[in-house]
């Protein structure tokens, strides 16, 4: 009888009758020809594991997890005006969707209303088009915020877009303690990954942790922030430091609020985070479970929280939209689904899953219903989700998920090192770690080592077409058309006074989101009151490009 | 902190928000809110594991498993007449399939020539027609039998489908020891569960024993039979019954050539197994652990087969054909992916993957290409197939594969105690047990306790047609006409000779294969051995239905 794991590896396993000179995640993490209780004999169960919703979480973050309830199903959509895109909204609540998760175009995102000569051509093109807060009573009309929970991906203009939706919700009476839901609102990852900022890395955490305090009060359902390692993923990262940035991003965020002089307590259990979930299947499943038991420790550990709930890493999830192809669009669907079953292995709490056409085009109705199937399959039919941390106990997932951790701290403490996060990517450290990991993969797949299934392998001459969504020229035409008659028909001086308590709120260091509400209101758009950011904090360069 | 299990599950888990008032399996086992442990306690890794390729062979029976070589990517192909099926060949391996698996039209499986008057308006509709060696020759026209391994999906007409088989490899003078594939020809599974048969079970187990012996000298790299648990599953058996009957039926078939004197190690290592792999992600993965587990004691304990080849379960695995939908076609690929998945981490040999047209008509070649695509995605992106065994050690999967074996090896007990797997089908006892788990499924898909997705939840109206395959009717008349124009061109008395020889071994009991492979070189058909078998053998009904 073989002894030991050395004894099996050595007389038993045929390494020289290995398919590839090395075997590696995604991540170009080495995987181990087998992995036996050895591997896990330093994991003790108390400690490391523990029961679900105990400390460290490793094992999810609810007591019951998904038998208790299913994971929110939150498919992110956005195109053309907000009433096409409030049409989508409701098909996918009509077909099941759980949440809502909204994608604005360009402008919005960037702070410029869609009459502005830099949205031509972008207005509602990738997502949907929001001027001011008459756009945002259309986007969800006939949708009960209080009882569906929303996210907004917006970053540079978070602070104005969330003041848009609670107004809303203010002028349908809807107290805003009742608004549950999710903005991405994480500039530090834009500055690592995304690139897309308006000010500078100070000021736009300052706008942050005002939108942290004023929900702590005010919103104390929203989740004022998703701390998000899905573009530092899509970036080119590899899986540990996807998980490692993000929480030293939101180390940054916690800090900066705590410098402030909030009680930790007060926010952090409303801190909510975000991650890709990739190709590679047990190291996706061990990066979720080594964030939870990480992030317990940060909290309890670093920042000495004393709620549990402070302590909880809670986490929306997306497939990975890099590793789509726009070759063989069906083989997405397969992706997706098996991406979606790691992220609920995992133990997500909320998923998006991609459709088969996004390389191609916006979603079509056919294409998001199969990506919302995919999720509704998972829940209902494959039985997993009858399981808590079903993979907990496995050797290889157990010893994946020490590792990944104990790379994610290295880079943790060498960011400490250089004097916290923001420092660190004004340093180019992160960005310099991502674009050298991108390039590595890079360099695989054109060598082949790694393979896209219909890309650098298995490529076919003909694909039949698959039906594809455009967003036809008159949306942009009649949307600008409509964001002048409503700028027209304000009075200037209304305006003018609401524009200018914004301006002294950002130049006096008071919190900005009541000002901004109450400008909101008086229909002033995104675009002006971004650029009362660009003139009070700045426009920042890239470092890079200076 | 917890100290147990059920310190958790009394204190903390809250069964009173439970989602449903049962979390079952597909197969309505009883899924735990947990497993930690306490649930392996009485686990030893090296009785009950073990390392990859040995026994139990919990882990695998290959000692690298994927990284010394993928399973074979089979899929199951054959429509209209040998030249439509042969191009489909050709497209597949052309698209990186490994192995070939051939699908026969319902007149070949039942005995009868295209032009039989049964044979009416089947002739390759659900599979391709061969009625004479002449076809077989075109089947395989351009593929070197000898690099490519082949399947054929037959079991009444089995003999003769082999024998052709080959007869065309000896015309190309290709040697059958160098001849590797399967054959189903597993006929105690039609009795069980697929219903299709022409002589009663005795003689059908005693040809089988004819194969079994022939190939072990003739053919030393066949498998002659694929001991089949998927039908018993589609009819809709649990997990645990598909792999008790058919390991009872492996029991059989080994009791029979042991009775008949030959070695088990003779054989044995030559035995082949073909499973379902359905929607129930951790409990087909679990299924797949116990079989080889299972088979393995009963080789060496019960069979004391002294050779470790004869210990191993070897399987080609399918995904479930009964969990797919005409309602949004689409969401077949993400079934079929998941359970592909599963099949993988099961450690399975061989797998084919169900098009998600399936249920409509014969799969089309962009449906045919996306499953093929779905194994090549499993394989080369996921990043599975660098793990053995991944799942080892999760306390879930270890509990339910020790569940689902002790459920198997209890009605493997109670068929023995009935006499034996023949007499228990006489019995009507697995049939029992199937058609009573059916009927529960059937009646929790009823009450909503079961969802199939677009079945009896997520309905939508319309839906986008896909491009589905049919059969043109003028391939059944070119079909007739070809079998009827060879069998005029043929010698009267030389057929009637061949026959005779066939009739002699049947009657005395010889091995048939040696005659039956005669009769074929010389053009004799499906139909006319098979009348043969008929006239000698009888022909067997359904007890249920005397």
């Amino acid at each position: 009888m073989v002894k030991s794991k050395r004894e099996w590896l050595e007389q038993y396993y045929p390494k020289d009758k290995d398919r590839l000179p090395r075997f590696t995640t995604i991540s170009d993490r080495v995987v181990d020809p087998l992995y036996t209780p050895e591997d896990v004999e330093d994991v003790s169960y108390d400690r490391d594991l523990g029961y679900p919703c105990q400390y460290p979480f490793t094992r999810g973050v609810y007591p019951s997890m998904y038998r208790g309830k299913l994971w929110t199903m939150r498919q992110f959509a956005g195109y053309g005006t907000a009433e096409d895109t409030n049409e989508r909204f409701h098909f996918l609540l009509e077909q099941g969707q759980t949440g809502l998760s909204t994608a604005f175009d360009m402008p919005t995102l960037m702070g410029y209303d869609a009459d502005h000569p830099r949205a031509r051509g972008e207005v509602g093109r990738e997502g949907v088009a929001v001027s001011s807060i008459a756009d945002m009573e259309a986007l969800f009309a006939g949708i009960p915020l209080d009882q569906v929970t929303t996210s907004m991906t917006v970053n540079c203009t978070a602070s104005i877009l969330l003041a848009m939706y609670f107004a809303v919700a203010e002028r349908r009476g809807i107290p805003l303690s009742k608004l549950g839901g999710t903005i991405q609102n994480d500039m530090l990852k834009e500055f690592i990954a995304q690139k897309e900022w308006i000010c500078p890395p100070e000021p736009s955490v300052r706008i942050i942790v005002d939108m942290i305090e004023f929900c702590s009060h005010a919103a104390p359902r929203w989740h004022p922030i998703s701390i998000s390692g899905y573009h530092i993923r899509e970036a080119g990262s590899t899986a540990a430091q996807e998980l490692a940035f993000t929480l030293a991003d939101g180390i940054g965020y916690v800090q900066a609020a705590v410098d402030r002089g909030l009680d930790v307590d007060s926010f952090a259990p409303r801190l909510s985070f975000f991650f890709n979930v990739h190709n590679d299947f047990f190291e996706e499943i061990a990066k979720f479970r080594a964030a939870r038991r990480m992030w317990a420790k940060i909290m309890r550990e670093r920042f000495g929280a004393k709620k549990p709930q402070s302590w909880l890493l809670r986490t929306h999830a997306q497939t990975a939209g890099c590793s789509l192809t726009a070759q063989q669009p069906l083989n997405n669907v397969v992706r997706v689904a098996i991406q979606a079953l790691a992220a609920v292995l995992g133990g997500t709490q909320s998923l998006h899953t991609n459709s088969m056409d996004e390389t191609l085009a916006l979603p079509s109705e056919q294409a998001v219903l199969v990506a919302l199937r995919t999720q509704q399959i998972i829940a209902e039919e494959t039985g997993v989700a009858n399981f808590i941390d079903p993979l907990g106990g496995s050797y290889a997932v157990e010893a994946l998920t020490n590792q990944i951790e104990a790379e994610a701290w290295d880079y943790i403490r060498r960011i400490d090192e250089l004097g916290g996060i923001v420092r660190a990517i004004e340093l180019g450290f992160p960005q310099k770690e991502i674009s050298e990991a991108a390039y590595r993969y890079q360099q695989q797949l054109e060598k082949g080592e790694k393979v896209m299934v219909g890309v650098n392998k298995y490529q076919v001459q003909e694909e039949p077409p698959i039906e594809i969504l455009r967003v036809p020229p008159e949306v942009e035409r009649k949307q600008v058309e409509r964001v002048r008659q409503r700028k027209a028909a304000r009075n200037p001086a209304v305006v003018a006074a609401a524009l200018e308590k914004v301006r002294r709120a950002a130049r006096e260091g008071t919190n900005l989101m009541p000002p901004i509400m109450e400008a909101v209101k008086q229909e002033v758009t995104v675009g002006e009151i971004s650029d009362v950011f660009r003139e009070v904090f700045g426009v920042y360069r890239d470092p890079a490009y200076i």
